[in-house]
């Protein structure tokens, strides 16, 4: 397509490396963005190179934040005797927004991944039990991902963290709300079965 | 989800300001940018600063351009003789791609829609007149969407054009390929049927 501007062609060509985003899909929001007023797409520009310029990792808990410690972290109103461990930072504002949580969090950055050569070593686990000498934690809550790597992950940081005399818990397997029992895979079904409480 | 350190939550919401990104694509747009090395990021905000910058409207065909006359207009092997219309910058690109036409384009930045409060003169269509005076022009494709407003505006270019001398044609209404029969609507099959072609 030669006969598109270069300019065009540029955000086209960036667009499309973020994930999700397809040629074409690089293109409705290029042109979307040439007729939108020229603020729009200042704004949108300065948004993401203030991006990487202020945003820092948290000291502690290691979640994505503009100061450190981050808001959660400094905040004396959460129980610092819970720490949440989780893989992503999005996985933080996923659990914040069920407002049920009231404790700290600690973000391990990926999950043991021997495939894709990620051990214990990459991830913040020694940092986690750096913060095990330095504060009075009563109970940790394993919410890593309920996959391989993240059941992985939950084994290995259990047998490190279970001699400590911690509480050690992970979140609750079964049937997610809005499900159907017809399509529920064998294993969701069977963690259901297992997990089944009095009502 | 007041956690989320402002420099993210700025540009997940300018992200959701784009058609088609709701509030969890551009989060996660948004934390696939926080991880990408900083000459990523930096490099598609200033693709989108120089986009509005160095982009133009062509002063002939009024087609999205870093240059006018555009590249196609300014083409020597391309038949000035020959105008296609269509109503949006992104139509040309669509039809430059099949590779089959060599004449120009006319960009009229919109379709007439009386209820959109869109006549004739919010179009580039007094342009398009000029046009015709000033170079000596055989044919006119009206390519403008199959659609009420596409085909009220091919209807009003056509009645202007006729009286001219000039050939006015439209692009061919009919099944697309890969379609199936039975899910076809009326009234493409309808067309489909009334453009029936001997084999």
């Amino acid at each position: 397509m030669s006969v598109t501007a270069k300019p065009i062609t540029r955000v086209v060509d960036e667009l499309s490396r973020l994930p999700g985003i397809g040629p074409k899909t690089a293109q409705r929001l290029t042109y979307f963005l040439l007729r939108a007023p020229a603020e729009q797409a200042e704004a949108l520009a300065e948004a993401v190179l203030e991006l990487k310029r202020n945003v820092v990792l948290c000291e502690r808990c290691f979640n994505i934040t503009d100061r450190t410690p981050c808001e959660i972290c400094s905040n004396g109103e959460r129980e610092a005797s819970h720490i949440c461990v989780v893989e992503e930072p999005l996985d933080v504002v996923a659990i914040e927004r069920t407002g049920q949580y009231r404790g700290t969090y600690h973000v391990l950055h990926g999950a043991i991944s021997p495939i894709e050569g990620i051990g214990p070593d990459e991830l913040k686990i020694r940092e986690l039990l750096g913060r095990l000498q330095s504060a009075q934690v009563e109970e940790i809550i394993l919410a890593t991902n309920p996959n391989l790597e993240g059941d992985a992950t939950a084994m290995y940081l259990t047998r490190l963290l279970q001699p400590l005399g911690i509480t050690v818990t992970r979140l609750a397997r079964g049937l997610p709300v809005g499900g159907d029992l017809e399509y529920a895979d064998e294993i969701t079904l069977s963690n259901a079965l297992a997990g089944r409480s009095q009502i």
